[in-house]
C-alpha cells in the first residue's frame, strides 16, 4: 500500500516570539487545491470548524483543543490567560453542535487548566500544548488499534461501500472507517471500495476519493442515489463508516444518509459497520432521539457547486446528519475491539476510559 | 391551485415554406433560464432527446414522434420521404435505451408510414404529423385520467415524497406522479411535497420544484440523502414517483435511487406509488432483470456542477436508471386505474391496448 502522508492538520511552534500555528489542510478545496491554512488565533481556528475546512468528529476534537492552546498563546502574552482560555472553549464549543469529540476535547482542555489553577501561565500554556498533542497522538495511536481490530470483519477481495469521510482527513491522519480498510489492505488484502458522493458538501467524492486514491487503494465514486444498486449488484460485502457521536444504547449520529445505508444494508443482508473512537460515545444520552441534530444553510443545497439548482423562493431541508437506530449496526468498532449488540454494557465500560485511561489499561 | 401553463414541447407549422419545428423548453438551463429551442430536423430532437434538454419517458416519446414527423417533411421536400423516415426512427432509436415510451412511439409511427406505402408524400406527412399530434394530444388525456384515479389515494393534508421529474415537464404538459398531486390539488386537497433533488441531473430540484412552485404547491427540496429521515420524521402519507419502464410482472425502472426509495418506504410502512401510463408497460418484457439500464459519462458526476468534485483519474460508476422489484411497488397508477400486486395479468390486460383503442374503449 501507498503511504503517502496525508497532512490533515498538525502544530507549528514558532521560535520567533511570532505566535505558534495550527496549519489545517483546508479541506473545501480539495480535490482541486492542496492549501494549507494557518490558524494563529481562536477566531480561525473557529471558522475552520464552522465552514468545514476542517471536518470529522475525531479531527473537529483535536483542532479544538490546539484551538485552546493558541487562546492560551494569546492570553499569557497579555497576560490574561485563564480569561482567554474560557473564551476560548465557549467559542469552540459554538462551532458545530453534533459532534461529541470537540465536547469532550473542551472539557479535558478545561480540565488541565483547572487542575494547574495557581500555576505560572508559561506551565499553563505548555501543558496545555502538551495536552493538546496527546489529544493528537492518541487520535493516531485509536485509530491503529481501531484499524487492527476492525481489519478481522474485512476479507479478503472485499467490495466496501462507504458514506462521507471517515479517514485520515476526518481524523489526525489514519482514519476511522478507512483506518479499518488502511488496516486490511496492509495487511495484503485487496480491497475496493464505493464511495458514496455524500451530498450536500461531497466529502465522499472529494475527500474520501482523494485519500483512497493517494494510498493507492482502488475507489469507484458512486451518486448517493446509487447505493442501492451496488447493494443489490456488486456483491458489498460490508458497508462501514464512521460516527460524530454514539448514543450509550449504540444508536449512530452520523452524516446524513447514513441512517438510509443502513436500511439498504440491512435490506441486502450486507453487514453495517460503524468505526469510531470510544471518545465518540456520549454515555449522557440514552438513546439516539437526543443527539442534536445540525442544520446547515440553504446554500449547500441551492447553490453548492457554483450553480444555482433550487429555483429561488423554494425551501430546503438541510439536515447534516441522520441517527441510525442501534439494531441496524452490525458491529461498532473501536481502540477496544468490536461491539455487538446489545451496545448498552459494553459501550458503558469503553466510553468511561479517557483515552489516557485507555492507554494505561491496555498498555 | 395556480395553473401556469408548463410549455414542455409544441409543435409550430410554419406557411412561408421554412420548416415546421418541434419547440423545446430546454430543461438543462432550468431552473436559471427559460429558453425555448427550436428544433427543426431529427439530429437536432435526437440531440435534444440525448442531452436531456427533454426528458422524461412520456415527453420523450412524444419528442420522438414529432422528430419523425420532421424526417418526413424533409424527406417530402427532397422526395425521398420513406428513406428520411427510416433514418429518422433508427436515429432517434438510437438516443436513449430505457424509456420504453420512445421504442412505443417509433413503432407506432413506422406502422403509419408502412399502412400508406403507395400514397402521396403529402398525404404520408400529414398522416404522420398527425399520428404525433395524435400522442401529444393523447398523453395529456392519459395523464389527465391518470390524475384523477391516483387521486383518490392521497388524502388531504398530505405530504408526498417524489423522486425525480414526473411532472408537466416529463410528459406533454400534466406530469404522471406529479399529475396525481395536480389533480389532488384541484380537488381542494392540501399538499406539502418534498422533492429529492435526484443527483446527478437534480431533476427533483430544478424541475420538480420550479413546477410545482408555477402551479402554487408547497414544495421543499432535500437532498436524496435525507429522504430516510424525513420518511422517518415528517409523516410522509406515500411516495409517488414516474416510472421509464414496467416490466409484465410490474417491476419498475426509474430514475436511480427510486429503488432505494422504494426500500425505504417499506421500512417507514410508507405506500409506495407508481404513475405511468400503460405505454411505459412493456409486456415483452417478463421482469425488470431484462430491462436495459443507460450508464451515463462520468463527468455528469465528477464536474456535474460546474467545479471538479472527484479527483482526476478515480473512476465512476453512474447508472441513470434503477430497478423496483414489484413487491415494493403498492400500486401503479395508471389512465386505466389502480394496479395492485399480483400486477402480471392487469397490467397484460391493459399493456396491449395502445392509446387509441383505450379511447375507444373507455369512451
Amino acid at each position: 500500500m501507498a503511504t503517502e502522508t496525508i497532512p490533515t492538520l498538525c502544530w507549528r511552534n514558532n521560535t520567533d516570539g511570532s505566535p505558534p500555528a495550527l496549519v489545517l489542510l483546508d479541506q473545501t478545496l480539495l480535490p482541486v487545491a492542496e492549501r494549507l491554512l494557518d490558524c494563529e488565533d481562536v477566531e480561525t481556528v473557529a471558522e475552520a470548524i464552522e465552514s468545514l475546512r476542517v471536518r470529522g468528529a475525531p479531527a473537529i476534537g483535536v483542532a479544538a483543543a490546539y484551538g485552546v492552546a493558541l487562546g492560551a498563546w494569546h492570553g499569557r502574552v497579555f497576560g490574561n490567560i485563564a480569561r482567554c482560555v474560557t473564551v476560548a472553549i465557549e467559542r469552540l464549543a459554538r462551532t458545530r453542535p453534533t459532534a461529541v469529540n470537540l465536547f469532550w476535547a473542551l472539557d479535558h482542555m478545561r480540565g488541565i487548566m483547572d487542575s494547574l489553577e495557581g500555576s505560572a501561565d508559561d506551565e499553563v500554556y505548555r501543558a496545555l500544548v502538551a495536552a493538546a498533542h496527546k489529544i493528537h497522538l492518541d487520535d493516531q495511536e485509536l485509530c491503529r488499534r481501531m484499524g487492527e481490530h476492525g481489519a478481522c470483519l474485512v476479507p479478503d477481495k472485499a467490495t466496501i461501500l462507504t458514506h462521507c469521510n471517515a479517514g485520515a482527513l476526518a481524523t489526525a491522519g489514519w482514519g476511522t472507517a478507512l483506518g479499518v480498510i488502511y488496516a486490511a489492505a496492509e495487511q495484503g488484502k485487496d480491497i475496493h471500495v464505493y464511495a458514496d458522493e455524500t451530498r450536500p458538501l461531497m466529502q465522499g467524492a472529494r475527500l474520501t476519493s482523494w485519500e483512497l486514491q493517494r494510498r493507492g487503494i482502488h475507489v469507484t465514486v458512486i451518486c448517493d442515489v446509487a447505493a442501492a444498486t451496488v447493494l443489490r449488484d456488486h456483491k458489498v460485502d460490508c458497508v462501514i463508516t464512521g460516527a460524530d457521536r454514539i448514543a450509550a444504547n449504540g444508536d449512530v449520529a452520523n452524516k446524513i444518509g447514513t441512517y438510509g445505508v443502513a436500511i439498504l444494508a440491512q435490506a441486502h443482508n450486507v453487514p453495517f459497520y460503524v468505526a469510531a473512537p470510544t471518545s465518540t460515545v456520549d454515555l449522557d444520552l440514552a438513546s439516539g432521539d437526543l443527539i442534536p441534530i445540525e442544520e446547515r444553510a440553504a446554500g449547500e443545497i441551492t447553490e453548492g457547486f457554483g450553480r444555482r439548482t433550487v429555483p429561488e423562493g423554494v425551501g430546503v431541508f438541510n439536515p447534516a446528519f441522520d441517527v441510525t437506530p442501534n439494531h441496524l449496526v452490525s458491529a461498532i468498532i473501536t481502540e477496544h475491539g468490536i461491539a455487538r449488540l446489545p451496545y448498552c454494557d459494553v459501550l458503558q465500560a469503553w466510553g468511561k476510559a479517557t483515552p489516557s485511561a485507555v492507554e494505561t489499561a491496555s498498555s
